[in-house]
């Protein structure tokens, strides 16, 4: 959980995790760090901006909830797009539920999250059930995509007056630690190194830190939103940074992407150098 | 927030929201304090528990992104059948992100959910702005089922090493003062009266407390889920009791109904009698 100072070849060369590692060695190889958050409301518009950002983005990050016309056409564009491109798929779906439930919200029901994004992320906020939950099936030999998956913990929130703090953030690393066999990292708005917990890392661990909230152009929004800009953002610890409407939401995202990439890319040569 | 010594019929007069008010007068007619959790992945079986079960209970509660092959006729069966017998909707969607995003989670999207489900659940994790932000289109002149729509809390959870808990409950407490046009209750294990919270009640104020984790047979699940009885939960304040594999689980769901609902009533009844 430190701010890492190592490259992402290095990260993907030392990592036992293999969806860890397709990660570090796509974002070396296309020189991004960026997660875009595709908060679309429709198939044709997500796999646009998917397809057109593509070359630009380490990972493409979704709500397809939001998505009106959410149909088998929205998930294979999807599947199609991250292969033509290289970058993961990442559902922003915030399991927070007894284990039970979230096993049945992960694997089929209407969205069958499972089947194409290669991470999702889970709060603690229920206690450490879902994480045994979400990870017993997740690297379980009878699922099929055993070890092309990976789960964040939601560590922090970026919004005005979160609860997502203190020992909330303790328990979701703790929790990291205890399930590295499928939380390979967490959403937060830093490095976590300087939080110590009861459970000591037992081997080589390298959690993986996105953050949310980057915005180049504005503060925050009116319903509690707050940003920072890409470099402050890997300046504190992001290995990955994450925009949605900073990005898609300009008259030329494809511009704004190759900005925060070239930004954060700089941002991240700075600290290696470190 | 008190645990309430008033009947069903009498806090249908008093509050001023119309989504409580018919609440309370369905548990009243029906003489039912049952909430069913319908946690099934198809929406045969969905709709087959909803019609058998929809006499006992006052409120059927879905995972709807469980159901694998939801389509427009998951949602034409559950509003049917809650005309039919007379029950409310509770999509249990634990709503926990940034304003902006839940606004397009609620209305619209894969899953339409204010389109059909009555009640909906959220999380102060990420802070106020989620609650404002569902209260503001909820109850906007703009929304076609502005009366008809209700917000629960999650001020506390069942499983074991919750952190919903503390400091979290109060916000939550706040929260629902705050927005109290929108926010009719709460998920949690007790009434949360002896809370005291910074802002003061400024009007009659009369949150529902919904109580999930009833199970007459049995202590808690492997993966963290805790239970009570029907009988314990009333006595800590639950005006409604949730119960899933309690009731869908057993090989008799319209015995153990009935079942609940009876306990679940003469409890209420020692209650009000107090
Ligand atoms: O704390 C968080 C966590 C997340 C992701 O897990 N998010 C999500 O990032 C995105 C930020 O979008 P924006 O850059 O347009 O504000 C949204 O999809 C929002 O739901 C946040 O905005 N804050
Ligand atoms: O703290 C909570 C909150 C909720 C509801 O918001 N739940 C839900 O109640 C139901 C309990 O099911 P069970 O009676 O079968 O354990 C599940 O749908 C679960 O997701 C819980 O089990 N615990």
């Amino acid at each position: 959980t430190s701010k890492s100072t190592l490259s992402y070849a290095e990260r993907a060369r030392q990592h036992d995790n293999p969806i860890a590692r397709k990660l570090f060695e796509i974002a070396e190889a296309k020189k991004s760090n960026v997660v875009v958050s595709a908060d679309l409301t429709t198939t044709k518009e997500l796999l646009e901006l998917a397809d057109h950002l593509g070359p630009y983005i380490a990972v493409l990050k979704t709500h397809i909830d939001i998505v009106s016309d959410f149909n088998k056409e929205t998930v294979f564009g999807l599947k199609s797009l991250s292969e033509k491109h290289n970058f993961l798929i990442f559902e922003d779906r915030k399991f927070v539920d007894i284990g039970n439930t979230v096993q049945k919200q992960y694997h089929g029901g209407a969205l069958r999250i499972s089947e194409w994004a290669h991470l999702v992320n889970a709060s603690i906020l229920a206690g450490d059930g879902i994480v045994e939950a979400l990870a017993q099936t997740g690297t379980s030999d009878a699922f099929e995509h055993k070890g092309e998956r990976g789960l964040l913990m939601l560590a922090e929130m970026t919004t005005r007056g979160t609860f997502a703090t203190g020992a909330y953030t303790k328990a979701s690393i703790e929790s990291a630690k205890k399930h590295s066999s499928f939380v390979i990292g967490f959403i937060s708005n830093q490095a976590l190194t300087s939080i110590e917990t009861q459970i000591p890392a037992t081997h080589m661990e390298d959690f993986i830190v996105f953050t949310t909230g980057v915005n180049r152009a504005t503060k925050g929004d009116p319903l509690g939103q707050q940003y920072q800009t890409p470099e402050a953002a890997i300046k504190r610890g992001a290995d990955f940074i994450i925009s949605g409407r900073g990005i898609y939401a300009t008259s030329d995202p494809i511009q704004a992407a190759k900005l925060y990439q070239n930004e954060g890319w700089a941002a991240y040569e700075t600290r290696i150098k470190n």
